[in-house]
């Protein structure tokens, strides 16, 4: 058996797919403004290596991750294919991790006080250190808050040998067109910069991108948008959807009406109803919330998770699909043209975000169009 | 920087505490049952070779898996540490797998006619084929159902050639000593064991075995107790906790009264707060549900996580830590002896199972104890 054969469930990342998202959140900005690429998470579950490949060769040359593991691995990445980018790590700078930084040549994003003399006091001994500074509007997350951009305000030599590239701050609400927050925000970011004299400016997410220029500034970073995620709520996606998600029916069995169904018996047939068991669980991130509750397709029909999600195994109610069309080894959709990862979150209780990230390591990936 | 501080969380695996909890388990069996080791998905996601080689050492020779993948790099792993042991495979013999099962001295556990007709197929040309065979009493999961086994049962010859070892069938509601379904199913079970005049037999998980001694049978099959989770709800765990999470503060402010935190905007500080983001989110399997609703510790101290969980950071409220005992670069307890995975799990609307298997890529790992 080849390694998909034995592996219990298909993931195909399109990266055709991923880099059409990418043009599109592009194409939404004037020809001057940055669009940088998060890529944090491993690329948001699917990838680090293919995903910022192929979004370099796309003419991508920004990219922002959380952590200082995920940019020395990118930076390695990119330069093993001699790909030049900016590498922002949003998680800043860290007491030590001063000259890893410089080494590789990350740019951190400044999120306190305390980060930006660690990085000035670096930054006067060494030369040409970047940064981005971060100013919190209305996350209470990261960022300067107003008491540390008061004192930062009146002592602007606390940055002394740091070259700041941005300004940036991050919406809290930009899923929601309506939100009053959104223009909240911008506002005071407005305000903070006029305060600070610093120009250039990083606001939009893959959300902001949508909510119109006002929130593009110079630099945006979309994330969402670019994995095909459905960046503003209630609106239709105009996104294409990058991953494919299809597990392999085990067993096939026809169960009287009032059998159980799964542990604690939480389903019970209301009639006499054909299962199907597929070899995937909430092992591999297929959340166990979706028990009773989660949909897959055979086809162009939708088939119900019954029972409760297993560590590797789910069954589905396939009653309705005829039983020449449907044998073990039939793939069934569990993300997909039919039902998309934000339609296998909202019946999660979560976002398409969390659907992604949760992807599990047992899935044989395979990746459409090349890095 | 070394892996461990560049790392936003670490996570400790306490394999001492792991054999403890293996010896437990056993000490509750006869001496001449067989207490097997369930290790799919990865070890319940804390790592497959140290909690196999580590089990292994403490006695353990027979091991579960779901998927053929772990089932072969479970016996390369052993023979490397010329380990000898019996590898059940518990999502069957599929169709193409039959010669790498047979090479990798598997044992498969044949779910279902078309399973059992393809492993004498095989056995039949090829010899020194053993299997379980598994019955549904039920489950409706996977394993032969009524049907199935009434043909079964009329033609035994389908089953030529194989060794069949142990009888198996798996409890739905084992995690509730009240309810009757436990009683039903291995009242099922004995009626089936008679009928098809095969003795040894296999039910008990975790629960299963403190269910008591007429759940036990020949082999035992626990996962969730070695690995700390408890077995049955409403009872004290007599396990001991094998995980301990702790994350990372990256950042401490205060913030007045009325200010929102986290996206959307769903919590409001009720009074001037000071608040800690920490750099784990629900991209390392820190659920998202766990927004406004779980809790870490700092020292003795409870801390809510305030707003929601974010890809990469979550944020607490620490205004009750005294503002000396708590600096960017303090851990905060996730998992831990104040805070089991089970209770995260409850606080999440899920189980310590998900919450292990769940556990991040990016934490930095380390294992108390020898393997």
């Amino acid at each position: 058996m080849d390694d998909a054969n034995r592996a219990g469930a298909h993931l195909t990342v399109d990266l055709n797919a991923l880099a059409a998202n990418y043009a599109f959140l592009k194409s939404q900005l004037a020809d001057d403004t940055v669009c940088a690429a998060v890529v944090k998470a491993d690329a948001y579950g699917l990838g680090l290596e293919p995903v910022a490949l192929r979004l370099a060769h796309s003419g991508c040359n920004s990219f922002f991750v959380a952590l200082i593991d995920e940019a020395i691995s990118l930076r390695s990445l990119l330069t093993e294919h001699n790909q030049k980018a900016d590498i922002f790590l949003l998680n800043g700078v860290e007491n030590g991790s001063e000259s890893e930084i410089h080494q590789f040549g990350i740019t951190p994003v400044l999120n306190s006080l305390a980060e930006i003399e660690r990085w000035s006091s670096y930054a006067k001994q060494n030369g040409g250190c970047k940064a981005v500074l971060h100013l919190d509007t209305g996350m209470s997350r990261l960022g300067l808050d107003s008491r540390e951009l008061n004192i930062f305000s009146d002592k602007p030599e606390l940055a002394d040998g740091i070259d700041i590239t941005y300004l940036m701050s991050h919406l809290a609400c930009a899923d929601d067109r309506t939100a009053t927050k959104n223009k909240k925000q911008r506002d005071l970011f407005n305000q903070y910069r006029n305060r600070l004299g610093i120009k250039k400016a990083s606001l939009a997410n893959s959300a902001g991108i949508l909510l119109g220029a006002k929130y593009h500034y110079d630099l945006v970073r979309p994330g969402a948008g670019i994995y095909g995620i459905q960046p503003i709520i209630n609106e239709i996606n105009s996104l294409s959807q990058v991953v494919n998600l299809k597990g392999k029916i085990l067993q096939i069995r026809t169960v009287d009406t009032g059998e159980t169904v799964g542990y604690g018996a939480t389903y019970q047939t209301p009639r006499t109803s054909r299962l199907a068991t597929v070899a995937v669980g909430y092992g591999d991130g297929y959340f166990r919330t979706l028990g009773n509750r989660g949909f897959g397709y055979i086809g162009k029909t939708r088939v119900p998770v019954v029972g409760r999600v297993s560590m590797d195994l789910i069954t589905f109610d396939i009653t309705d699909i005829p039983e020449h069309e449907v044998t073990p080894g039939t793939m069934v959709e569990l993300i997909g043209p039919h039902y998309s990862a934000d339609n296998l979150a909202a019946d999660a209780g979560t976002i398409g975000y969390e659907v992604l990230t949760g992807l599990g390591a047992r899935y044989s990936r395979n990746y459409i169009g090349s890095l």
